[in-house]
C-alpha cells in the first residue's frame, strides 16, 4: 500500500515525542491539534520556544535559571545571604519558594552525582559553589538533593568536602509526608520519621 | 514575598499548557526541558511548529490535512473511487489506513453534530461531501463517526441526506472488541454483538 506521510506533520510529531513523557500517541494528538488551531498559535509558540532559551541561561551565582546576570532571588538584598540551600535541579527552586519558609540563598547542581550514568562530581557545578563558599561569608548550607541513593551520595559527597571549612551542612529532614496514612509509610521512612522523633 | 517569575519561562509555560492534555505540572516540566537542550533543538522545534501550520491544509476533495493541493489518498489512482468512508477528524483517517483493509476514498467532516457545543451541521464539511456525491460516481457511503450520541446523530443526518440519492449508506458494524474479555463487555455493546450475530 501507498505510503501516505504528510512530511512537515511527521516532523511536527517527531518534536512533539522527543519531549519527556510524551510518546507516539500523545505526540499525534498534540501536532493535529496545532494543525486545527489558527495559524497565530503555531507561530506564537514558535516564538516563546526560541524566545525562553535564547534569553534564559544559568545566574552566575546560584546557577538557577534566570533572563537577568543575577537570578531575582541572588539580587535580593532583603534575603539571608548567610544559608545556602543545594538543589539538584532548577524545579527544586520554585518548590522551596512555593513554601515560603525559606529566606536564604539557592546553589543549583544541575544533576546528582551517579557513576552508572557517568555523572561525576565534574558534571556538576560544586566548583561553583566552592568559589562561593570561598568568598562570601556562608554559615550554613543545606543539602536538599531527593532522598534518593544518588542524591544522598552527592549530599555526602559535598558534605565532606565543606565541612572542613568550618561550615554547618544541614539535610533535609526524613520522616512520613503531612497528610499521609501510616499505613502506607514504607518501613524505611517510619524507622526515619521515629529516629528523628520531637518532643511535643 | 518577592516575585521572581522569569517572564520568557513562564510564557513557554503558558504556551504548553494551552495544548490538550498538558497540566501546569506537566507543562513546567517540558518548558524545563527546552531550557536544559542544546538552542538548536529549540530553533527545530519552532521551525517545524511554523513550518507545519504553514504548509498543511485541508485537501480540496477529502477535507483532510495535506501539504499538497490533493492529499496522496485523492490522488492515487489504484484506490476505489465508488467508496467513501466518512470520519469526524483527520486522525481518524490514519486509524482506517492501518487496518490496511480499505482502498476507497475518505471524506472528513472535522467534528460531529453537537447542538450543546453549538456545532449544528453547517459547522462541518457536509457540503463539500454533498457536492462530491453529485459530481462523482459514487455507490456507498460508510459512516465511521464515533459510536457516541453525537456520532450516531452525525451518522443518521448524513445517511438522511444521502439515500434520496440512490447511494448506499452503510455503518460500522457494532459487537465485541477483537481481544477482549466477555465479563468486561457492557450490556449495550453485548446486546448488538448478538443482534449482528453472522453464522460460522
Amino acid at each position: 500500500m501507498a505510503n501516505y506521510n504528510i512530511i512537515p506533520l511527521n516532523e511536527l510529531i517527531a518534536q512533539f515525542e522527543r519531549l519527556p513523557g510524551i510518546g507516539k500517541k500523545t505526540a499525534q494528538r498534540l501536532a493535529y491539534n496545532i494543525l486545527e488551531q489558527p495559524p497565530e498559535r503555531a507561530q506564537q509558540f514558535a516564538e516563546a520556544l526560541v524566545n525562553a532559551r535564547k534569553k534564559i541561561h544559568f545566574c552566575k551565582d546560584c546557577q538557577g535559571f534566570t533572563d537577568m546576570e543575577k537570578c531575582a532571588i541572588c539580587s535580593d538584598n532583603t534575603r539571608d545571604r548567610s544559608v545556602i540551600c543545594v538543589v539538584a535541579e532548577p524545579k527544586d527552586v520554585m518548590a522551596f519558594e512555593r513554601t515560603r519558609e525559606f529566606s536564604g540563598l539557592y546553589h543549583v547542581l544541575h544533576g546528582v552525582i551517579s557513576p552508572m550514568d557517568g555523572i561525576g562530581p565534574d558534571s556538576l557545578r560544586i566548583k561553583e559553589l566552592m568559589t562561593r563558599l570561598s568568598n562570601e561569608d556562608i554559615k550554613e548550607i543545606i543539602m536538599a538533593t531527593n532522598p534518593t541513593v544518588e542524591g544522598e551520595a552527592t549530599a555526602s559527597y559535598i558534605s565532606r568536602l565543606v565541612k572542613p571549612m568550618g561550615i554547618k551542612v544541614t539535610r533535609l529532614a526524613y520522616g512520613i509526608p503531612v497528610g499521609s496514612d501510616l499505613e502506607y509509610a514504607d518501613e524505611y521512612t517510619l524507622a526515619r520519621a521515629l529516629e528523628g522523633r520531637n518532643e511535643i
